[in-house]
């Protein structure tokens, strides 16, 4: 069946049509649950039709796994890299395509739509060399003639929970290292991107159908909640990985501990970027632009917080707003396109109430606060200037507003940094080793 | 221009003709050295041409060698493995001929051919994970506030001289570790095998062609001692790894020594297998076959030594006698051989003045014995019954002559199998975990 | 002032007297709460008293704690190896009077009080050597001129609550690991061993006197669920490390985990000794004896299903019931004590509901079964003959009662093995090396 | 018998009288070489007697080694770590003779002398926690049902031959590892140093006789070039530990791979110091004196090139020779004492022949230059300034002579610091990471 838009059509090259069955159960593409609508977020135009997963569907997927699950930790370690190799090269095949739909269904820019399938292709090679290196441990005993022996096994089934900001990416991360450790994978996709969900798995499926492998070692299902907590509580999935808000991480979390299963959790973040009086200004300026409207402030690690020196302050703010201005904001497909639309009309309203709390908090709007009258979830990229003390600055707004404090010393920046209770990641711009051996989080992506 | 045999023409479809230059210099296919002939050790006819290296040739090779060396070390570790990783695919979509190639000029069976290269392919997939792995350390200090830090640099140029008995496998193993690491690779392929090495070097070349990087990272030379010798002399190559003779090995490694150089040697084996009174007896029996008969007995870890449990050792006999006799020997492409030629008729004459010294020692021939009259350099596979201390033993006969032994008690049997001068590889065939564990050398493939 | 007994004299060389201070706050013994007796389970006597810790002294140790983590982080590790070799030698010179104690105030014999002081030792050997080797990693970046830099940080504070059954030895796994890390520790020591916790802590506190360290590095509280509920709360302590019961512990992690705490749980196990038709009957027996009744039953790695091969079944047990008969009985101090009693009258109760309950199930009592009248919490070793579907099977009696059953292939005996929900720790008697690696579960002390 | 003068009285703390047998042979002191006098190099005037170990001796020797080495690697490694355990206490409690022996023989000022046992001190701990920890690895296999296991074996004996400038810490290094990893040691100390060789010895031997174990596994001799060539040929000895210079470094290792065995060479540094124009200043010049002057110039380490860029050339010499000038040169054992004495009369000859050979390559003395007449070797801390292009700059003079260059660009630099043979160490002053990230060699102490 046609796509509605002609430039929706790539999309059959990558296996889905204007309407989707939502899960890969027992090595077939099923799916009895509600039908929604995958949505492009640059004109809340729907994209295709896609049919969720139902409580039957997730039985039915999970009894197939467990028995594959027997087989499939069998396999010799190098064996299942080779799978994983293979899903690699699927993947190569098609980065242009699912890197367009990501861009499509999710709202990111297309080279960050590459970029993130690109991510899974690296795990895949990372994951090849480590299928034979799961190396176990010959121990010495203080008993004669003793020896202890300490080897990897397989948990057994690894759940995986995604969402919709790094669609594919996460699933990838867990994924790769899952299979080649002799997991098999249960997958739920974010509610709003099932296309990608539906896409991914396509790629991973084939490439076990033409290995003769069970399809059900790789079970996923379009859904919300409701799969969501049948994950979490199901005692044959031994380890439950959870990318989203910490509040729901932790409720996932609980669930798990509860029947003694083991639990994985990518939750908020508040990243905040140190600029100290000797840094490459213009480097930083360019990196801040990045980290914070990248993704529409959609990341996990997005920049939220930038702690200028005294003496470099105003410089810096001015470059930093000047380039704000220029930000080209539009079709995330669109060739320039710096912004985006965020995901979701509800992202948008977030990001409206945010603004206002900031204000009603002291902040102070330098540039953007607004939202941007259109038919996507557009808003202005935002600067904020406001006290390290406000309330608002402890929340994690998933949206492109940055707010930018001022400090005298490195320990005063220090303490700044660590003032709020997530603690993902953080960053200093110095050329002073001494500075940079101090700084007091670890760095990720 | 046209092969002398139409069954030489799969040849072209790796970058052969009957007449090819012998190195890989600077980027370019040349040679200026004298022209010699790769011959099928099945018939002794000439299979094509090829120009052997001149020292002009080595020496313009290592000078663009060396400035390659100053621009590849700085390429990022994970993009090194990218291209290691294409090596691999490269590999993967000529399998079939690479391995035909190997088969017909060393003389090896098919699927030992086939499994040479695949052994690269496997090499470049564990390369590729270790691209993203090489990590360095950071070591707590006593002194406050400091830390060490240790980090792996790349040497330079690893030189690579391997032998005719696995005239690509031993190449890759070396290469693909040294090229992620940051090392330009000089190689020296056996004289006897000039196509392998030419046609696996056209397999590299493409690949840093096709990512416009200077060819002269992968330098290769067709030639004999006199390009082995300058290798071994050059200060502009840190490491030279040697495969062959342990003859030939130590006076490399002296050299190598004498200017301070770093040497990694391959040399001389002389596995045994011992089996036990519990052992399995059908299983042990199939796997000294493969071990002692297997590249017609021309790997460094061939089993040459068989050391039986007395009682056990007649009816082991007996069974493995009459497997030899059902070996097919013939031309190593056809389907079902299990014997080739010896690769060249001076392995031939070693082997019947290895048999000679046998029966002068007091050796008993058993089944074989004999070469075997025909154009190629045939000779059959020989079991001996002789003293573990007969002289003849401790020697390495780089053919398909199996000694064997008798023993009483676990120890006399490990005592017999330390009792020779080389210490490659060993195994032993038991249920019992307790012999398993004392025995003493380390295994190897 | 003295102590009621002459044989509890001993207890001043480590620093007790008849009545005791419960806490190390700040540097300084002090308590605040509730005096409480620790007695002799061989006699349900009085040893000596204890002042427990209130929650106002809990939250002076927490203050001082709090503030020396902030310098204790900065002291080099190798620094803070020196102190843990030091708290080694300490222990060492204190070793026999430690050892009586623990058999005194615990009731486990004295090889095996002794040896668990000798692991504390054991530890500070190993922890010492990791004070050099706490490496981070410098990681290749696929950016050229990058790295990335992976440190290991402290936590901060380190909680630990210690069980009755190892009154001093976890405390030295968890202790000595996180002092060299750079962690505070708080320990709350089980409610029925002060005099051990009392006694630790001055080995302790005397090694961080003498260095001129903050006393606070290392903070220690008598007491019961209000201190233990404390710490599972409280903020500051980064990761709490649990040992006790099951359901103690999901507790505890689920209270650690609302704040987003760290947590490491030694929790309930049901250890399964396997014995196969070809294993060594004596060493087997001899083992099964140990692992069974060591303890009196009280350890988690204690051997609680005995699954034998029917072919051995009746062998074995004649021989079992023969060694369990000749079990020596009595004061855990005594030499050629073999049993010592179960460490609190409620103890002996829930062994005896343990045993009606069993035959209730259709457990067959094969020897021993019941109490023993004295003055102490002694009971008979037990041997149970049983279904391995009884529910009574799957649960943890913490007493010396073993289940015993029959099996007929390995994979049914490996099925029984792993039908329990606990998982801890299981063994196999084989010299047959291919069941040993089938073996489904970790091996652990 | 009674020492010379009362100043060497606390020698007989650790078993040396005014004449000594040089040998520790098969758990007992002999010696039948020839006498051999220890010499003060302060003044001259000999210590005491040593006799020197004959071949014979050796033989001995050797022969008891062979035999401990084959029970010694059976003791389990957390045992050997717990002999080696004892031989750091037994070193701390003699830590300040030691240390006085070693500047009295040895020359080096008293810090130092102690700084060099606390180094074997601590190998001592690190070895210990290495005991536990020498893993082998459980390699998952590309065959189904398949493992590879790799374990670390001992060697047998390794061989130890010390030089004079860190007449202990270097058998340290090698012993303590040697030992946990279950090898025997045999040591030969330099010609120089004999008591401090027996006094080592008397420590090890002590520890080995308490706890009833074969002295052999550890056996020593004074003498010269006839034991070290024994050593080297010596097939029984399968690693061979030098230090010493690169020329006498080669020969050894000639020999040792002549006989297959394996080399561990510790010879000549040429450390160079860069201080770019960012560096500060008074930490560079505290360093650099320590660096050049510290041991008198004696260690492999010591800083024998200074490459100062252009913008703070004058400023930093100006305060360096302001230092030189003020360092107090004398008797080593004093207190305040900076430069001890060269070690040996032909020490100072060389150094008297380098200072002539530096003056006719242009080198201009800006401070030092000449020997101090004395009783003792005592020679003048000197500075030059010289071309990066004179020979004698590339050459290793073992005293304290420091060769100061120029440089403009940070290339210009590390090319400077990269132009000598000799590669041991290097090091920058900077605050910019940038640099330091660049820097070639690796740093080592």
């Amino acid at each position: 069946m046609g796509f509605a838009k002609k430039e929706y059509e790539f999309l059959s090259e990558i296996g889905l049509s204007s309407e989707n069955l939502g899960c890969y159960v027992n090595g077939k593409s099923k799916a009895n649950g509600p039908v929604v609508s995958s949505v492009n977020p640059a004109n809340n135009q729907t994209i295709a039709k896609v049919v969720e997963g139902s409580i039957e569907d997730y039985e039915e997927g999970m009894t197939a796994c467990s028995e594959a699950a027997q087989m499939w930790m069998q396999v010799p370690a190098p064996k299942r890299g080779e799978i994983v190799r293979q899903i690699g090269d699927a993947l190569r095949a098609k980065l242009e395509q699912l890197g367009r739909l990501v861009s499509l269904e999710m709202g990111k820019i297309l080279p960050e739509g590459i970029g993130e399938v690109q991510e899974i292709i690296d795990m895949c090679d990372f994951a090849v060399g480590l299928s034979r290196q799961l190396n176990g441990s010959i121990i010495p005993s203080e008993r004669p003639n003793h020896m202890m022996f300490e080897t990897w096994n397989p948990l057994g089934i690894v759940g995986v929970i995604t969402a919709f900001n790094f669609p594919c990416a996460v699933l990838g991360w867990n994924a790769c290292i899952a299979l080649v450790c002799g997991n098999c994978v249960v997958w739920k996709g974010a509610p709003t991107t099932p296309l990608i969900t539906i896409a991914m798995t396509k790629i991973v499926s084939e490439v076990l159908e033409k290995n003769n492998l069970p399809g059900a070692i790789f079970t996923a299902f379009c859904g919300g909640a409701e799969i969501g907590q049948a994950i979490a509580k199901d005692k044959r999935i031994h380890l439950v990985s959870f990318t989203g808000s910490s509040k729901v991480g932790l409720t996932v979390q609980k669930t798990v501990n509860e029947r003694c299963g083991k639990s994985l959790l990518e939750l908020s973040g508040n990243n905040a970027i140190i600029v100290m009086d000797d840094a490459d200004i213009k480097l930083a300026v360019r990196s801040v632009l990045f980290a914070a409207v990248g993704t529409a402030g959609q990341r996990c690690t997005t920049c939220r917080r930038l702690i200028l020196h005294e003496s470099i302050y105003q410089t810096f703010l001015d470059q930093l707003v000047e380039v704000y201005k220029q930000v080209k904001i539009g079709d995330p497909l669109e060739k320039g396109t710096l912004l985006g639309p965020l995901h979701t009309p509800t992202s948008q309203k977030n990001y409206e109430q945010g603004i206002e709390k900031i204000k009603s908090q002291g902040g102070k709007i330098l540039t953007g606060g607004s939202v941007i009258e259109s038919e996507g979830n557009f808003v202005q990229p935002t600067i904020v200037e406001i006290s390290p003390d406000a309330d608002v600055v402890k929340e994690e707004l998933f949206a492109p507003v940055l707010h930018v404090m001022k400090f005298k010393t490195f320990e005063e920046a220090v303490k700044i940094n660590n003032s709020v209770p997530q603690g993902l990641s953080s960053s200093i711009f110095t050329w002073q080793a001494r500075n940079y051996l101090q700084v007091d989080r670890t760095f990720r992506k």
